[in-house]
């Protein structure tokens, strides 16, 4: 790459996509206005902006779904996309070549997913989806405990979500199991577990918290054997993906009382359907996936980043956020 | 005191106190095993065996209610009542005579107060209460919003409790303000304001924390107007006294939309009746008084203060936890 050629980059933001509005093109201009003499941008939400763009586009900035199939064909120039979500997992369905890089959201939640996944913890903790669910039968029922200091907490995910969830809990004075491919050591973790072994780990975990990518092996992960390993006072938190977690064996324990309580932010089917029994299970709260997101600073952070990546991209430098197809996230 | 004298100490220990359990004579026994020798120690739950024990006590341990009316006659020797929990305004209203020592809990809820305020804070900030009215009702209402760090929280009143959640709020990045009868510096209190200076501060405050003890001063202390000064997407907190905060307009906040969200732990009527609106108030959340309490650990520190505060007795040191009555805490 030359430092004098021009870098076409289009903007497909879907106009159905949830934080559309985060993505507009003044936002997009102003966030990348210091490389403004770089570029060639242009912006658009519609199928046919998307197929004039790809014909010349090297870099597509994308937010939320779009007609993505045979780029090789459509977009002979398109060597990155940078995706304004952290789950890969519905653009890696659609073939993606090779040669094309893709970057996503990863890290650009962890601020909100620490602070929610340390309420969702405090919560079960506190007994919330119990007195939640008293309450609707108008039932004054108090149910004290002790501080979550000394509890232990696994976490399985040891990305940017659960890091931080990590080092958040750590910060109250739990004991951390973290869990993760690899098994690599973390700063906030007291024992890390590779792969399957977090399953022995199951009996001593007074929380379990699920902050996943959504892989073939993360795929229902969570089921009723590993549920019924854990022991009955415990609580669940999923800021994950819904299919990692066996909906209906939690509700089904939930339902016995041989869990305490749980907090689900991620679910199977979103938005979850009127008629789903999951809205009246005792001692669940459902969260709507709106735990982990911070729409006051989610835009403004994917645009730096992908500004910083840019930068990268043009000094030949190796990009952040790389997505690794292989995993899958 | 002579060094010599054996100290004639009375436990009367209610059976219907909610933490009885926790104060069984054993328990009592082993907490001051290291002072055995210098004690004379009985215990008791009934009318009979108190009014036998007062004639000789000097010191009383006190767990839940008693008849101790007319005490400068049937306690004569009667000093210091040692009384396990935090609130004294029942007891003060018996004129214990001005010459017996009155010590209560006051502290002794602080870990479990300071993790309460965390958890009701951080689930305001997450929106819970919206969430969880929209559970009740099968909706899929997804609010999502920034991090805690950076906005404000009015801490009313600033003893164990509110000093204990100024510090777990301020951990998370919080700007506190703070309110006490003094106004006294803190450590962890950005800005602190004296008596009813703290409405001034209103406007600012994006959640309201209640942790004062029950006076004339504070009976009925945030009402309609106090309310009606907080900005609408602003929460409120009480792990104070019910009788503080005027529920009902609270309630009609709430369902007028001019305030986002409340977790009440204190409630004017307990247990609340099954029959009261405030259960199906939308974006209210009941804690049903359990939230500052700490069963695990209760009984186990207001035990180990009791012996401590005792030693301090023989030593003819200055008691702590000491009781001024005319604060009325």
């Amino acid at each position: 790459m030359t430092r004098d050629r021009v870098l076409r980059v289009h903007a497909h933001v879907s106009p159905k996509a949830n934080l559309a509005d985060q993505f507009t093109e003044a936002k997009l201009r102003a966030a990348l206005a210091p490389l403004a003499q770089r570029l060639a941008l242009s912006h658009g939400g519609t199928q046919e902006s998307l197929e004039a763009a790809l014909a010349d586009a090297e870099v597509l900035f994308l937010t939320g779904s779009a007609p993505l199939h045979d780029l090789a064909r459509r977009a002979p120039h398109l060597r990155w996309i940078s995706y304004t979500s952290a789950g890969v997992e519905g653009l890696l369905k659609l073939d993606i070549p090779a040669h094309v890089t893709i970057t996503n959201a990863s890290g650009t939640h962890a601020p909100k997913a620490a602070e929610f996944a340390l309420a969702a913890v405090l919560m079960l903790n506190n007994a919330i989806p119990h007195l939640v669910t008293a309450q609707r039968a108008h039932r004054w029922s108090p149910r004290a405990g002790g501080t979550v200091a000394g509890k232990t907490v696994l976490i399985l995910g040891m990305g940017a979500l659960g890091g931080a969830a990590a080092r958040a809990l750590k910060a109250q004075g739990m004991r951390v199991i973290g869990n993760s491919r690899s098994g690599r050591a973390h700063p906030d973790v007291d024992v890390m577990t590779a792969g399957g072994d977090f399953r022995r780990h199951l009996p001593e975990a007074d929380f379990l918290i699920i902050a996943l990518p959504l892989t073939p092996e993360t795929h229902g992960l969570v089921g009723r054997a590993e549920l019924d390993a854990l022991p009955r006072h415990a609580g669940v938190v999923n800021i994950g993906r819904g299919e990692q977690l066996d909906e209906g064996a939690l509700a089904a324990k939930l339902h016995e009382g041989s869990l305490s309580g749980a907090v689900l932010d991620a679910l199977t089917q979103e938005p979850l359907p009127a008629d789903s029994p999951l809205w009246d299970t005792p001692n669940l709260i459902i969260t709507a996936h709106c735990g982990v997101y911070d729409p006051t600073a989610y835009g403004t952070r994917c645009m730096a980043a992908f500004a910083a990546n840019i930068q990268r991209y043009l000094d030949d430098a190796a990009l952040e956020q790389v997505v690794q197809r292989d995993r899958g996230y």
